[in-house]
């Protein structure tokens, strides 16, 4: 694990590290932010973030530093996608490849030897958090934005005993009746169309899968892929008709981007300080 | 004045716009954050912003809009040079043209039609916030960062009468003795030094400008260009010779990122929401 840069803020250190991750057989980069320098955090919040993004957005963006300053939650935000790498399409849109990894393990030649994001963040992240962090196993949360808040509520209901609670921006709920999904997983996971059913949340719900905790879901309405890509009646739906506990807050005027996330972090970050309790 | 983009977010709107600029006869772009929708603010603070930056920057990465939510302070946010011109030397150096106008009125051959961020910033961001915006003139106050911080400074200084208040971070103070400022200023104004003290808040308080407030300067002490290029000594020793007031917080283990404008921003908000009182 190397150190590229650390940046004091809030009393904290924000920190951009890079490592030679197993999962993808790539170098992977990831950020941190540790509330209180030198102290070890008791908990932490993992961070996936959305279409194009890299490790960095969210952490010069999102005012995150402000809400964990002075406490013992950090907060640790991968990379989107593996970097690096020059597989067929992998560069040419930003809703496929590169930055947009949609935290899946591919199947498809070439991809599934290294876009492997979900077991790169819910294996190799999540041990990186007790191995260097020293985080509790049972005081970890997940939570994102768009794509992001796609693989936390993914992620979070696959593996419920892994993390304390799951809260989304925007997500993508319903990723295989959306076009980005259905791009996503035709060239991660080929044709097969009850393949992707593993990876779409309103998908597990209905095959069994749920998270003890509510789910939290923040969504604005003057989203510009709001409903035609978010679809997140179709996830409200499927919570009622199969009892898992969900509250979805739409707000109005408000849109996909990072003044958005901002608005709201501070209440999502409070929510998941709530169950590590 | 058209308006480009809007962002809801704490409750107000982040806005960009583009007008035609009488001072630099090209189409500038500006940023605002309106803290209550549909209200009109009651003063106003201009944020410089610092080498490399647009309009975007500072309304994306201090978390202002927290800041100032639920208030009466709008902050207005100019690019920091002309864009959309092809001037000899203009797009070869990020310290020098597009991204770098350092805030002066230029006199040299091209230069001089355009770059006259100065007189952009004092007179036609200044009256702009009034016509359009309907800020009162007497409450009205500037700040920025590194190039912007020396721009807060010299316009707060030659102006005393217009700023209720002046705050910096990390400021250029004494551009007439670090490279950075040498380069522009022999650029933009020639070979003659003695023009160069006219844009020097060091020089500017040598010859008799004062402003009434107290001038707040955070700098932090582990900032990479500090004190090379910075010089904040310089202005402490000047101020305390001339009988100008002066706070200068030097801050350990904070750089001249974002991260550390962020963490200092409230008490500067704080410092000029006290002088609109």
């Amino acid at each position: 694990m190397k150190l590229n840069k650390s940046h004091t803020g809030f009393g904290g250190e924000t920190r951009f590290y890079s490592h030679d991750a197993s999962k993808t057989k790539t170098q992977m980069n990831f950020s941190v932010f540790l509330p209180q320098s030198g102290e070890t955090p008791k908990s932490a919040i993992i961070w996936l973030s959305g279409l194009t993004c890299t490790e960095a957005n969210f952490m010069e963006k999102s005012g995150i530093q402000n809400i964990l300053a002075g406490g013992e939650t950090m907060i640790i935000c991968p990379d989107t996608s593996p970097r690096g790498l020059d597989l067929p399409g992998e560069h040419e849109d930003y809703d496929f490849g590169s930055g947009a990894g949609f935290y899946v393990n591919a199947t498809t030649e070439g991809y599934k030897d290294h876009y492997q994001m979900y077991d790169y963040v819910n294996e190799e992240i999540y041990e990186l958090l007790q191995s260097e962090f020293k985080v509790p196993a049972d005081k970890i949360s997940i939570m994102g934005h768009s794509m992001g808040g796609h693989g936390a509520l993914i992620i979070g209901l696959k593996n419920p005993e892994k993390y304390g609670s799951v809260s989304a921006f925007a997500p993508i709920v319903n990723p295989t009746q959306c076009a980005w999904g259905q791009k996503a997983f035709k060239g991660y996971l080929g044709n097969d169309k009850e393949a992707w059913k593993a990876y779409d949340a309103c998908e597990l719900i209905k095959s069994g899968h749920r998270h003890p905790t509510e789910l939290l879901i923040d969504q604005g309405a003057a989203d510009e892929f709001y409903p035609e890509s978010l679809l997140t009646n179709n996830f409200k739906t499927v919570c009622e008709a199969h009892n898992q506990k969900l509250e979805v807050n739409l707000i109005e005027d408000y849109d996909h981007s990072y003044y958005f996330i901002a608005s709201f972090l501070e209440d999502h970050v409070a929510f998941h300080l709530s169950h590590f309790e």
